[in-house]
């Protein structure tokens, strides 16, 4: 099949291999005379898909014996609110530096007190805010590991003498966490793992169920902790697909790998962008994400010219999101280098018509 | 390739069709150069699909204007606590009728008080309450159309002077039901729509918002209305096995005709049940579930026996639920009538061989 070059922010490209596997295993899976849509959550074959898919995670993120790894549903913005609902006591400190820590904050101020330590909303969140001191009278630290809108990565997690939380919705998997630094790390899983639908959280034991409150059932980790991920039926197609996308993300050289592959893309592209008079980028050179990257034409009037010439290119995805408009391109895992070479070509030419 | 006869309780059986166009779509939906599984929830791909399979769901049901077609996540067990985070004010009404309607009254007493105006519990759960008087002094009237674990399923609803709401997961579709009479009725999608991992809520319009507090926003009803499913990232391809179902379904006749042919499934199969000395059904004959068929040897030292034959067969998933043993026949709408007639088949043999 010819492949679009597949920019898109999210549900986003997953890795050909991964999708041609789920394909046959929705006709018949592992030759079972059913689809693995139509299989029990409680079979064999799916506890051996499950198991595999956690043990891949374990393994790539070398997550340590002191965490472990839930599927749930709901999105990050179902953990926007779980978080505080397990977390929170008194008071909380959250980072403001884009449009999801901002979700974020919003819903936890519905269960306690918000401490909202830095914001970088002064300059349109075009920079990841750094400097800041973490208190020690919060019951934790949220941070947003890679803001999506706005095409910024935070490179260094800050030391913290708190329990950390991070949103890895839309860098997970693309470079090398310290696990163990983390109490909570949470991800919806379609930009780096697989299909919308599914939310992976990794989590330190000793903090689950420590929230002395009675919570809804399916909204206590306890809950699906003590039943690993199997609590209700859950959901066993985008597990699957988790499970092949990162048999895909090892076979390649895992996280490392995947980094060094992240880091040529991103360096072709703002390659291009600063030396290229036609683009400006908007993210602060020091946080600029891998993962998604916001750009600009100087001369905003030429925006449908570009597209088109994209379009024509067989380009995918790269309008920037509603709510800041300009072009953002998502270089999400499973996107090839050509595909960023394919875009750097048309920008390329754009300046040669345009010159 | 040779289909299983798939009796399983569900994650159950679904077209072939369906299951076919998803697999095809997997690797380029509408000849787009992109997987289904990698388009955003924004394009205008996905959001026809999300019309269709909304409209579909309308016209199929006969859903009056008065009431809105949800997707949600997280399954009839996060349903538990919406429902009452949504609707209990002060007092709800339920019906203990098995051991799914069981798990909705814990979660409801979580919020507010339970009224159970009856219970089966005394025969374990064997039959359908009925002759109960639903007050006027609750807030809403609940009750579960179909118990999947005993087999049991509601066949007249009783009139209801307070809002009614229904967790219908294991019979949607599977008969014709007058919407006007619910105010909400839920269903996770893993039995007669489509994969695990999508739930759909018929909901009144003009009962969501009224319950006056700040309720967590992924868990109002409210947030998903006024954002038509989209507030955040839906499961894309759960929908759209959903509308492939119920293109399938409305082909077949639509609930209408699909009832006529689940009631032949059913005459078939409790036909055996009610003639072969070898076995009997264990749930009061007037309530008994056309969807799920629960049965015992009356000798069970043959259950491994019976098993082996059935396995021989080519038939999957009548084992009984871990909680009550025996047997459980499966017959959602996907289950062709051929494989009811397998079982049957290998029903009569086994008395045969052992008579």
């Amino acid at each position: 099949m010819n492949r679009k070059h597949n920019f898109g922010a999210g549900p986003g490209i997953l890795p050909e291999s991964a999708l041609q596997k789920a394909a046959a295993d929705i006709l018949n899976f592992n030759n079972s005379g059913m689809g693995v849509l139509e299989i029990s959550h409680r079979s064999k074959d799916f506890e051996a898909v499950l198991q595999k898919a956690k043990s891949l995670v374990k393994e790539l993120l070398k997550v340590p014996d002191t965490h472990e790894v839930l599927f749930v549903q709901g999105g990050a913005s179902t953990q926007f609110a779980m978080v505080p609902m397990n977390l929170l006591k008194k008071k909380a400190a959250y980072i403001d530096e884009g449009a999801w820590s901002n979700k974020a904050i919003k819903e936890a101020k519905l269960f306690g007190e918000v401490s909202v330590l830095a914001s970088s909303k002064d300059k349109n969140y075009s920079y990841m805010p750094k400097g800041y001191t973490i208190p020690t009278d919060c019951d934790y630290f949220h941070i947003t590991s890679n803001e999506t809108i706005h095409g910024t990565q935070v490179k260094e997690f800050p030391a913290s003498p708190i329990p950390v939380v991070c949103d890895m919705s839309s860098d997970i998997f693309s470079r090398p966490v310290d696990v163990s630094k983390f109490d909570l790390i949470y991800a919806g899983a379609q930009k780096n793992m697989g299909p919308s639908g599914v939310t992976m959280v990794i989590i330190k034991k000793d903090i689950v169920g420590t929230h002395g409150k009675t919570l809804p059932t399916m909204l206590d980790y306890k809950t699906h902790l003590e039943n690993d991920s199997l609590y209700n039926t859950p959901p066993v197609f985008g597990i699957l697909v988790i499970m092949y996308t990162l048999e895909w993300l090892k076979s390649i050289g895992g996280v490392e790998g995947m980094q060094k592959i992240n880091q040529q893309k991103f360096d072709l592209f703002y390659g291009e962008v600063d030396s290229n008079p036609m683009f400006v980028g908007t993210a602060a050179k020091e946080d600029r994400s891998p993962m998604n990257a916001c750009f600009l034409l100087n001369d905003s009037s030429l925006d449908e010219e570009f597209l088109a010439m994209t379009k024509a290119a067989g380009i995918i995805g790269i309008k920037g999101h509603r709510s800041v408009g300009g072009f953002r391109a998502s270089m999400y895992n499973a996107l090839p280098l050509d595909s960023v070479k394919a875009l750097v070509q048309v920008m390329k030419e754009f300046a040669n018509v345009k010159a």
